[in-house]
């Protein structure tokens, strides 16, 4: 069989590439594919501490599969094809391990799928490794842990699965860390946004959404202190601005996270901002508004966006 | 949790119906929840005759999830929204297990979903029992021995996974029962088409497939006898015609299948002729063409229409 591609979703976060680099190597060596690891963009600045951290050189970034004479893909923590690699509609997705919701997702055959309500594609991933009884080298761990802590903000996301405490503690004992200690050192180290420019800031971890035909792009930064972000709100929504007009994104939800009190400031521009207060039954004053306990951008704002775009 | 409705396909087959049975145990079993295997449809006479030969009555068949009371469901054996529950778009898709392509599907919020492209759904619940540690009670693995049975002709179609040979065996014997004779029998329990009308032939095993914006209707019916089938092409075509007007098929393809010689007849009646015959590079002539070694709609099929209709 030819190579494969395996790749984690634009604008990669720390389990979008822990998720792909360690099921690269699983499916090398329980299935004896020859994958090959790479990812939709530079990693951001909590997985380049994750990488140095374990060691681990960053994945080659593509942009698109038939530049690399390559015909199928394996896709890990996303489906969506507007989130992923691309010219996705013109290969053959052979799996996918994921997390997230399905949709705009179509294959023409029957493909392997492994999709599960948990707080991490590196939990799945983690989950298959020990089905398959292959070893987890310690790098893989580090990085599978980080994925997990990544997008659970150390275990306290409400998408944060019952199994995945357990996930966590044995990847930690893997990868020769203390779980408290190594998350938050690993989440402050993806908060310093005083060095980005407002550009850089809003595209950090962004996605797009259709939603009954509009496409809305949500975008999460983590921060340690939400006012020292709003003190930048001039330059920020000018940005966001520049990015609508761009891409033509008919409304840019901005969620503000304070990692250390798992709340949510929500920036919001765009031409459906009555669809965007009812999604979360809140006034947006100056362009924006308080989400008590939302961490989340997939359980807590994109289905209630998904659920008012459609009222 | 309330209750969750499991259940296979529209027109449902032994697959279908083997499947949802077995996982709705299963996810008692092993998940503690609270499930129920209905049909969305009556047996047809191959499954009639797997139910009576296993002493298992067959599922209560359900118009709609609302009208049960019910806000979630589990499909398994599909995953197109058109070939499933009447009011799938207003209830939670809580999992799925199947083994075809995946189109025309999308959720508000994660899942689970376990799709493998092997023979039958019935294959991959029979490896989620093994990997749970749950016991297969008698009837119900005959059931999912059935379902593979039925979907891969007898482990002949090209549909059959590597790994299927070795869940038949231990189907069988878990259900009691010689796998070539059985098999034979249970195939031939479901080509009894004498005594069904046009309308009622057509119906027996079809789905519905959106091909770049048309809708396709692609039945099959299996014979021993593909003449047989032929000398009723008038009646035949009579009912393709009032089925396409009453549910605006662009085009209808019915796949007669010989079980015993394991190849098929296309007959084909429609808007989109020139694509049909692209497919499958054969001139139809008095609205059929035979596709030597063809048993599988899934794989010599489906992917060979939609490619055409898509070029």
């Amino acid at each position: 069989m030819s190579k494969i591609l395996v790749f984690g979703h634009q604008n990669p976060d720390s389990d979008a590439i822990g998720s792909s680099a360690a099921f690269a190597y699983l499916a090398k060596e329980a299935y004896g594919l020859d994958t090959e690891a790479v990812a939709l963009g530079r990693p951001n600045e909590e997985t380049a501490f994750v990488l140095d951290y374990f060691g681990v050189k960053a994945p080659r970034v593509v942009e698109s599969a038939k530049a690399e004479g390559v015909g199928t893909v394996i896709l890990t923590d996303h489906n969506e094809f507007q989130q992923s690699i691309s010219d996705i509609k013109d290969v053959t997705v052979y799996g996918v391990v994921d997390h997230h919701r399905v949709a705009n997702f179509e294959t023409a055959n029957p493909l392997f799928m492994r999709l599960e309500p948990v707080g991490s594609a590196s939990s799945i991933v983690y989950r298959m490794f020990k089905e398959s009884n292959v070893a987890v080298p310690k790098e893989l761990a580090g990085l599978m842990l980080s994925g997990l802590i990544s997008d659970t903000l150390l275990l306290k996301s409400p998408t944060t699965h019952a199994t995945d405490h357990q996930v966590a503690q044995e990847l930690a004992e893997l990868a020769g860390v203390n779980l408290e200690e190594y998350g938050l050192a690993m989440l402050k180290a993806g908060t310093n946004l005083a060095s980005k420019s407002a550009e850089t800031l809003i595209d950090i971890d962004a996605k797009t959404f259709e939603l009954n035909g509009n496409n809305v792009r949500v975008a999460q930064v983590n921060t340690v202190d939400i006012n020292e972000v709003l003190a930048r709100q001039d330059e920020i929504e000018a940005a966001i601005e520049n990015s609508r007009a761009a891409n033509g994104y008919s409304d840019f939800v901005l969620m503000i996270t304070d990692i250390l009190n798992s709340n949510s400031e929500i920036l919001a521009l765009g031409s459906n901002m009555d669809k965007v207060e009812a999604a979360f039954n809140f006034t947006l004053e100056n362009n924006h508004a308080f989400l008590a306990g939302a961490v989340s951008r997939k359980k807590q704002v994109v289905p209630q966006l998904t659920e008012s775009f459609n009222g």
